[in-house]
């Protein structure tokens, strides 16, 4: 059964996601298809980066992932499809999988980058302005077929990868920044729970401080405490969260994505020794 | 052809839908999967019961329903899973089923109930903050694959339930509340087509007053009045609905959920003793 | 492999849409349904039938395609199936498909009509407001399963068709109106690629005037220009589009459907004689 996922910005009131989907039916009809979101903020590509790594390795072995958030179609940027992991990527190669790659890395998947340049698997006619329905939702149609990777592409070695800021330890404390609002309006920060690392063992000693408030202490979910309070936890991704329960962090903190993220890691855990390595 | 529906509150922005579609998909590709809603408002379980009653036995016999709005997640509010009629249903054990359960009394539906008490179903890593994509989307795959339900955990008796504000009845009048509010504006009360009984027979004669307005008569459908006038209907599900024709009666009359509808039937439905009775 | 869309106003929060898909799959539980759009403006005729007629060529022959935009339901308003080139379309005779005849008639596709009018392809209970549920998705099911369009009604010759406003030519100006702001904000006009003609062949000479803004000469794709210019070329289906490069034109511009737009040719196009033929 092929399995094949949707990710664009597209919205979903003007039809292209469905026009996507009619173009892979028209060469694959038995394929299931999965919408990861089509709200991904317009050419956000770091938003996109992240939905994508937070979402892709869920899916089992041998889904095919199409993204397209795309300011570049069109012009020279390449189109491309690869195998990272245990998965198909087809899409701009914009640097939609920054951190899928990254998470390869440090858990070594296998990966393989091709160039989009054999015509014959394409729509007859490419627009200029959308080849998801002209280019990669036909690409993905084939690899759900059974058309190898290589087949539809040359390699390459080089895909192109985000800047995307990364916290920074100092003693004690790791600087960050809010990285994603949900649709809860949970804040979720780049720092992770590698991170904290032995520090988890004492959660009740992590502080942390975010848009005006200091939050003393790791919860483990929002239960443990009442509605309306602004609590610290890690979130299913395994990104520190700060969140409102059964509220809105962003609305009652006033903050979005960019605003910094300072975590302070009890004294106990660093070994008595925090000034002498203040790069962690 | 196993089918699987999903309703949450998680939006459809941040992905998390599609990774409870990769989860089930990863155990039972061949499901079949639809969304009743992930817009239902955050943690509100009455607008979660509402909708789910009134979607789910839509379904063949068979469909196995998945609703996450779930404000105890990781506390000591029960997972669960039930047979209820012809449905099953998995989600947490918080009053989601309310309304489908009463309406399984009315009509004789059988029911059984199981807290999900075995972890060898579920994925490895349980997250404090997201049983959704951790304990009932894998569930739901077994079911789908025909594991069977009192397999997945231990028979309980005694469901939470929502206290959910019923109708009152005094002489000719009804009073109920505005329990939804849909897409369209329409204010959707909880007074019901089997309240009105015999009164139905002269739908003119009925007057309902609500926001300010004052309906004299129900219609059969929007199309039997001009753009813009406030009219009163049953509802495809059976609720007495006051709408705007062409238009939103949310905005028109600046009500919303909780506002009060009072329902006055005709004296001559009443066989011309409403006082005697004031309890209908 | 059957395959099904749906087309609605209904929004995504209420649970209808996929009230839909359980009454089909209770009668064809191998379709595939894939949804082309809920976000369709309330009773919106004209831009359904846009995005219809946008979005149906592209799924494969045999595709049904359900659309419920119904300001009449339940009045005198015929419920329709047809066959319009490859696809079935299933709902309100209501003008929804006047843009897909008007392609047909172009690309002279074979079109049929019936009148649904045998009960037996419904819902036993029809309700007065809620077609889609009661006739439309259960008709479509029928035909997935192969049951023949005039099995499921009574032939006829005249469906409903919306007045919609077309270009008119003045010597070298085409004056239009934008009939779509879709999720970015690009402005689509009613003016067409082929309208353009011969004159295509020197796009930098092209002249487009819209909400004050004058643009000299079409792009090919946003790429060529920098974030925030404003930019017109011709979108994916064909159409005249203002945009603003990584921006919303509609803000920007602060115009939306309705607004005048007026598009000069380069005179050579015309061959020295647009003077004697204003109507081109």
């Amino acid at each position: 059964m092929p399995l094949i996922t949707l990710m664009t910005d597209f919205g979903i009131k003007d039809g292209n996601v469905g026009v996507m989907k009619g173009v892979i039916w028209g060469i694959c009809p038995e394929a299931h298809i999965a919408d990861i979101s089509h709200m991904i903020g317009a050419q956000n590509l770091p938003e996109a980066a992240l939905v994508l790594a937070r979402s892709a390795p869920y899916f089992p072995r041998g889904t095919i992932h199409v993204a397209v958030v795309d300011p570049g179609v069109g012009t020279a940027r390449r189109p491309m499809a690869a195998q990272i992991g245990d998965w198909s990527y087809v899409g701009p190669d914009n640097g939609l999988i920054t951190l899928l790659l990254q998470r390869g890395r440090a858990e070594n998947w296998h990966s393989e980058f091709f160039v989009l340049d054999k015509p014959e698997f394409w729509r007859a006619d490419v627009s200029h302005v959308f080849h998801g329905r002209d280019i990669f939702a036909p690409v993905a149609a084939h690899l759900a077929r059974g058309t190898a990777l290589s087949a539809l592409g040359t390699p390459f070695a080089d895909p192109v990868r985000l800047d995307l800021a990364k916290p920074v330890r100092r003693g004690r404390v790791w600087q960050g920044e809010v990285i994603h609002v949900d649709h809860f309006g949970n804040l979720a920060s780049n720092i992770r729970e590698e991170n904290l690392g032995e520090a988890l063992g004492q959660r009740d000693q992590i502080g942390v401080r975010l848009g005006g408030a200091q939050i003393n202490g790791l919860v483990n979910t929002f239960g443990e405490r009442t509605p309306g309070e602004v609590v610290a936890l890690l979130g299913s991704t395994g990104n520190l969260i700060v969140s409102v329960v059964n509220g809105s962090a962003a609305s009652v903190l006033g903050v979005g994505v960019g605003a910094g993220v300072e975590v302070t890691l009890p004294s106990r855990a660093l070994g008595g020794a925090p000034a002498a390595d203040p790069h962690g």
